[in-house]
């Protein structure tokens, strides 16, 4: 039976009495934004609140899908009875250059988590920064709000907008590799700034004590307390993901970090700004809405030509039409 | 001697008179934005708009560098001194995954077209696809108003945004090589739309003439001629590009294409898109900048508490900090 037609409120409530088929709906009304999106933020915020959010992230190949599905089995087993189970965001690449290896990696994830008890859901960018900023968030919001707990966040690569949403979770592990150095170079500092947790993957491969002593001598040379705030030094999980060796490990400190938030309040900090990230997110969407809008008043179709005749920059337009908003 | 302190009408005019560090370093400015960013397109645009604007887009490792070398040679051959040269802007990954690769793809090319005559220009994405979307026309304003033409702006990928950045050139060339149609699956629609001229690199391996009939078929598949509007079908040329093989071809290509544009009078329609495009893109600037002041005010930081004590969603927290300019 489709659910197409059935009121919002009650496919809601549907997912609250554990119908998978339910949930999977309202994710992807959630995914579709719009204001079916909206009214699912409105019904599920208030319920929200209560998940670990734990993201992951690293480069291609480096094993993180099976490390998410190991992780999520490894929780499933700790939380036990205690909660509906653990939920997966994968975050699937818009660029098309790697697709198949990485629809290799999730079909390979769903074989070991996607059963009862775990709820693993995929997410396409889309080329959109803006629209998975929005999405994750309230994807997010719809596992919390429905009694997941946790709830991994997997991003695909090390782009910033992967870094920037893997590091709005309450725990982020940053999945290297042997020889990982040289391959993300560019972004080693964003890595370093956002890991709370660092895995050192395919550790049984020559490289894995060299990866390891890079990551400690990064740490040694970031460490940069600030005063009136506590500190925590991202601990190193060698891990062989393939055969699960590391991963009990692995959660021990996911619970470690856990604890930590909660003892220092860093916790509420985070979810004061990852609430910020979004409210920032859906401002842009509004915004965005009224600047299409005038661009394509009479107004705005007026300066364009103007532009065109080369009389106006884009610059001098673009603040033409908005004149009124900038005082 | 340094160009720091020199004003901005000087450093243009010095690079309008040939002096390359003056253009290098407008450039720069224009890659930063800001106000001196904003005085440069004031000066620039009403120069500019003679150009050829070429985008070459397609996967890593397709050899879209030795290509873009290649092609700057024999475009300078071809128009000769009725411009000052070939400009090329390079758009490197703001990914960290394959920097490694990518500089030493531009290295490569630097040393066969970085001399007089030739302008390259690498620009880093830093993660910001509204970043480059203002800061690649404002590139290709500022070397077309000191007389660069052609200017070819070469992407590093096929994602959304980079294919949306080749798509908004004249001509845009999409390089694929053999045995690419799996890798490129899912992005496969928007290279077709985009794609003017085709180029099967790396003719030389087994593959190739496969390529070319999958290409073939998919111009078939794809050619929907629209009422009134003209119609180009894209010609496949076949390069091995480390050998110079086929590149006079495709500059002949380019050539017929541009003849094409200006006889149906799509180049005005094309230039039209590229000048709304960046006018978009400098509207949501400004107003991404009035979203976050507003934030970052009193009610903006009260309505921050209201979603952290979900009392409000972050979607109905917007829309109520929005309220005056949603009417």
């Amino acid at each position: 039976m489709s659910l197409r037609g059935v009121p919002t409120a009650e496919v809601f409530q549907r997912a609250v009495d554990g119908e998978r088929r339910a949930l999977g709906r309202l994710l992807t009304l959630v995914e579709r934004g719009g204001a079916a999106g909206d009214e699912i933020a409105e019904i599920s915020h208030p319920k929200a609140g209560r998940c670990h959010v734990v993201g992951l992230t690293g480069a291609p190949g480096a094993g993180k899908s099976t490390i998410t599905g190991r992780l999520a089995a490894a929780a499933g087993v700790a939380t036990g009875d205690s909660h509906r189970g653990v939920g997966v965001v994968a975050i699937d690449p818009s660029s098309p250059i790697t697709g198949g290896a990485i629809l290799g990696d999730r079909i390979r994830m769903d074989e070991v988590i996607d059963r009862e008890g775990t709820f693993v859901r995929s997410m396409a960018t889309r080329g959109s920064s803006g629209g998975l900023a929005l999405a994750v968030p309230g994807a997010i919001r719809v596992l919390d709000s429905v009694d997941y707990n946790p709830v991994i966040i997997e991003t695909v690569g090390v782009g910033q907008v992967e870094v920037d949403i893997a590091g709005t979770a309450d725990t982020t592990i940053v999945v290297v590799t042997p020889g990982w150095g040289d391959a993300v170079q560019a972004n080693k500092a964003g890595l370093l700034e956002v890991a709370d947790i660092f895995v050192v993957n395919k550790a049984e491969r020559p490289g894995a004590a060299d990866a390891r002593r890079d990551l400690e001598l990064m740490l040694d040379l970031g460490a940069h307390p600030e005063p009136g705030k506590p500190i925590w030094r991202a601990p190193i999980v060698m891990t062989t993901a393939t055969d699960g060796i590391g991963i009990d490990d692995l959660w021990s400190e996911v619970e470690n970090h856990r604890e930590w938030l909660t003892e220092t309040g860093e916790l509420n900090a985070r979810r004061q700004s990852r609430d910020r990230f979004e409210m920032l997110g859906r401002i842009d969407e509004l915004l965005g809405a009224i600047g299409r809008a005038r661009a394509q008043s009479p107004v705005g179709e007026q300066l364009l030509k103007r532009v065109e005749s080369r009389e106006l920059s884009p610059t001098a337009a673009a603040a033409e039409l908005l004149a009124d908003l900038l005082e």
